[in-house]
C-alpha cells in the first residue's frame, strides 16, 4: 500500500517481450547488495538460455566478483548462445577484478541486454563497443530509470561529481521536530524508526552538526537491522568544540568538517582516529556548502544521509544541495515553541518559498513517510 | 491513485452474493444527493427483479420524494416479488412525505436489503419491524460502514446530538499557513483549491472567526463548482466587532456566535439579515466550545466546515471537538515567522501532545491532501 507520485517511467522498445521480466529479476538481485557494495554500484545479472534461467548473480562487496561473472560461473556449460541480462554496462578495464566483457565474450554469450551504460563518462560505452566488436547483439536502456534509481548515489557521483544527499527528519503534523525542552524521542513510532535505519544502512556516510552532537549525542550507526558495515560518520564542527568523547566519534571511522585550523583543538580528535578536514568558510564563518559538497565527493561517497537539527537543515535546504527529504510524519500536534523542520526565513513574499516535489507517500503503521525531491535533482535523474 | 489508511471495513454475511453489487449501486446513487439533501440524509435505492434492475432512485432535496419511492415508481409493474436495496432504513412515519414502508408493502416487494438502520434512536428499527410484520424478508447491515460514512453528519446529529465537524487547512511542508505578512493565497495549487470547494458544497455550514473575517474577508461560498445551494455561514465574533459589511454577511444566510449581549452592536448585523446568537462564555470570555457545539446542533447542521486561522484552530484542536482535519499540503517550505496550522502550547512534555489518526492521503497534482480524524470520532463511527 504505497504510491509513487509524478514519476513518469520511460517505456522502451525491446527485442523480446520476456526481456522485461529477466531485467526486473536482475534488478531484484542487485538490490541484495544495497547495503554492502559501496563505493561500487549495486549490480545484478541473469543468464538465460532457450527461455530458461541458467545462472544469476549480484555484486556483493568491492573487491569481490562482479555480478555478471558470478552469473556466468553459475551458468557454466550453458552459456553458449545464451542471453545475459545485466543492470549496468559490463566493465572493459582492469580494476580490482579482470574486465567483465572478456568473461562475456569467452563464455560465448550471443546477446547482452543492459539496463544502463556505465555512468562514468570516461569509460561509458567502451564495454558495449567491445561486445559489439565481437559480434554480440547488445540492447541498452531497458528499465534504465529503475537502474539509475538503484544506484542513485553512484550515478550522481559519476555524472554530477557529488553524492546523492538525503536529509531525514521526524516531525509532527504541525512540523515540530522537538519540543522547546529538547525532547524529540520519539515523535514517530517503532516502524518508522526501524525504516530510518534502512536509510542509514544503504548510505556511505551519515552527516550531522555540532549542535546535534552536543544535544542528542547520537551514535549515527545502523542498529535495529543486520548490517555488516557501518557508514562513515561526518560532523560539521566549525569551531572544533564538540566533545571528542561524544558517541559519534567512537570506533573511529569518523570525519570532522571544520573551518578552525587549530592543530591543538584538532589533536584530541586525531588521537581518537577521527579525520579532521579543514574546509573553506562561507561569509558567516561556517563551512561553505559548496566546500562541503566537494569534500563529500573527495571521500568517494555515493549516498549521504543527513540527520541533524533545524538550524543546519535550514542551511542545507536553502543551499539546494539536499536532493531528497525523507520526512516521517506522526499524526500528532505538538504546538508552539518547539523546533521546526528547517530554520530559515522569514520570507518577505510567497515567491521566495522553496519548492520541492512530492515523489512518494507510504504509511508506516500510525505514521506517514513522505519523500520530497529537489526539482533540479529530479530533472537530472530523469534525463534518460 | 489514493489510499485509505487503517480503516478496517467490516464484512457482512449476506443472503445473496449479488447483494453487495446492488447495494454499492444504491450507495453510488445516494452520492448524487451529496450537496443537496440537507438537513435530510443522502439515500439511494435500487429495485431488482429476477436479477434485473427494474428501478432506481435517490433523494435529492428535503420535501421531495424519497429514494425508495422514486425507485419503486420507476419499477412500476415489476415490483411484485422484487428485492429493494436501500442505503437507509425506510421511514415509517409521516414527515413531509408519506411513510416509505407503506409504498414498499403496497408494491409487493418480497425482500428488503438495508445498509443501515435509521440512526434516530426514537424511530430506529420501526420501519424494519413494519416490513417484517408484513412478511417481507429484511437484511440489515450490508455496507453499513460506507452508509455511515456517506451520512457522517446526519448520523452524528442523530446519534451524538452534534454535527460532524471538519477543519480545512492549506499548509506548506513545514506547516506554515500564512507568511508573517499575512500572505496566504495561494500556498496550494488549483486542483487542491477546487477540491476544497467540494467540501464546502457538502457542508450544511461554514464556520470561521472574527480574525479571519478581518484579515481575509472571505465569502465562504461554494464557487469553482456548480451548486444549487450555499452553506450557512457562521462567524464566531465574540465582541461583535467585525465589519457588518464584510463579504461573509452578504446575501444574508449568516449567523454570528457571540458573548457580547449588546443590542446596539448587534443591530447592524440584524439589519443585514444576519442572525445573532448569544452563547455562554468560557473562562477567557470567549464563546465556550461546548456552547458552540450545542448551538450548531440547534441549527440542525449535519456537516460543518471550519475555515479559519491558527488561533481559533488551536482552540478547536485543544477542545477535541473537530472530528476531522483536511490538510492540503504543498511541497514547499516557507520558513520562520509565519502562521502555523493550529496555535497552542508550548507543551512541557511529549505526553501532552494531541494525537489524531491518519485516515487518507491523496495526491492533488503537486499537493497532497492528508485527512486525519479524532480517535474518539473514529471509535464512534466504527461502532457498527
Amino acid at each position: 500500500m504505497w504510491m509513487t507520485l509524478g514519476m513518469s517511467f520511460v517505456t522502451y522498445s525491446t527485442n523480446l517481450p520476456e526481456d522485461g521480466v529477466w531485467m526486473r529479476q536482475a534488478l531484484g538481485l542487485a538490490q541484495r547488495g544495497l547495503h554492502t557494495t559501496m563505493p561500487n554500484p549495486r549490480v545484478g545479472a541473469v543468464v538465460v538460455n532457450a527461455g530458461q534461467k541458467v545462472g544469476q548473480g549480484f555484486h556483493c562487496r568491492a573487491g569481490e566478483a562482479h555480478a555478471e561473472v558470478l552469473a556466468l560461473r553459475q551458468a557454466e556449460g550453458f552459456t553458449q548462445g545464451a542471453t545475459l541480462y545485466v543492470t549496468l554496462e559490463p566493465c572493459s578495464h582492469f580494476g580490482r577484478t579482470p574486465p567483465c566483457v572478456k568473461s562475456v565474450i569467452d563464455a560465448g554469450i550471443k546477446r547482452v541486454v543492459i539496463a544502463m551504460q556505465d555512468p562514468n563518462p570516461l569509460v561509458a560505452g567502451q564495454g558495449i563497443a567491445q561486445l559489439k566488436s565481437h559480434g554480440i547483439s547488445v540492447t541498452v536502456g531497458l528499465e534504465e530509470r529503475e537502474a539509475r534509481e538503484l544506484n542513485i548515489g553512484f550515478v550522481s557521483r559519476m555524472e554530477r561529481q557529488r553524492p546523492w544527499i538525503r536529509s531525514k527528519v521526524a516531525i509532527s503534523m504541525d512540523a515540530v521536530s522537538a519540543l522547546a525542552t529538547g525532547q524529540s524521542q520519539w515523535i514517530t513510532h517503532d516502524l518508522a524508526r526501524a525504516d530510518g535505519h534502512l536509510w542509514r544502512a544503504r548510505s556511505c556516510a551519515m552527516l550531522t552538526g555540532a549542535g546535534t552532537v552536543r544535544v542528542d549525542n547520537p551514535r549515527l550507526t545502523v542498529r535495529s537491522i543486520d548490517s555488516s558495515r557501518q557508514p562513515l560518520r561526518i560532523v560539521i564542527d566549525n569551531q572544533l568544540d564538540t566533545d571528542p568523547h561524544a558517541q559519534v566519534y567512537e570506533e573511529g571511522h569518523a570525519v570532522i568538517f571544520t573551518v578552525n585550523p587549530s592543530r591543538q583543538l584538532a589533536q584530541p580528535f586525531l588521537e581518537r582516529g577521527v579525520r579532521v578536514m579543514l574546509l573553506e568558510p562561507d561569509l558567516n564563518g561556517r563551512v561553505s556548502m559548496p566546500a562541503v559538497t566537494k569534500a563529500l565527493h573527495s571521500l568517494q561517497l555515493n549516498e549521504v544521509l543527513i540527520e541533524t537539527g533545524q538550524r543546519l537543515n535550514g542551511v542545507f535546504l536553502q543551499s539546494g544541495l539536499v536532493d531528497e527529504w525523507i520526512c516521517y510524519v506522526a499524526p500528532s500536534f505538538l504546538g508552539l515553541g518547539g523546533a521546526g523542520l528547517a530554520q530559515f526565513g522569514p520570507l518577505a513574499d510567497l515567491t521566495q518559498r522553496i519548492d520541492l516535489k512530492f515523489v512518494e507517500v507510504k504509511p508506516f503503521k500510525e505514521d506517514l513517510r513522505i519523500i520530497l525531491r529537489q526539482p533540479h535533482s529530479l530533472e537530472w535523474l530523469n534525463r534518460v
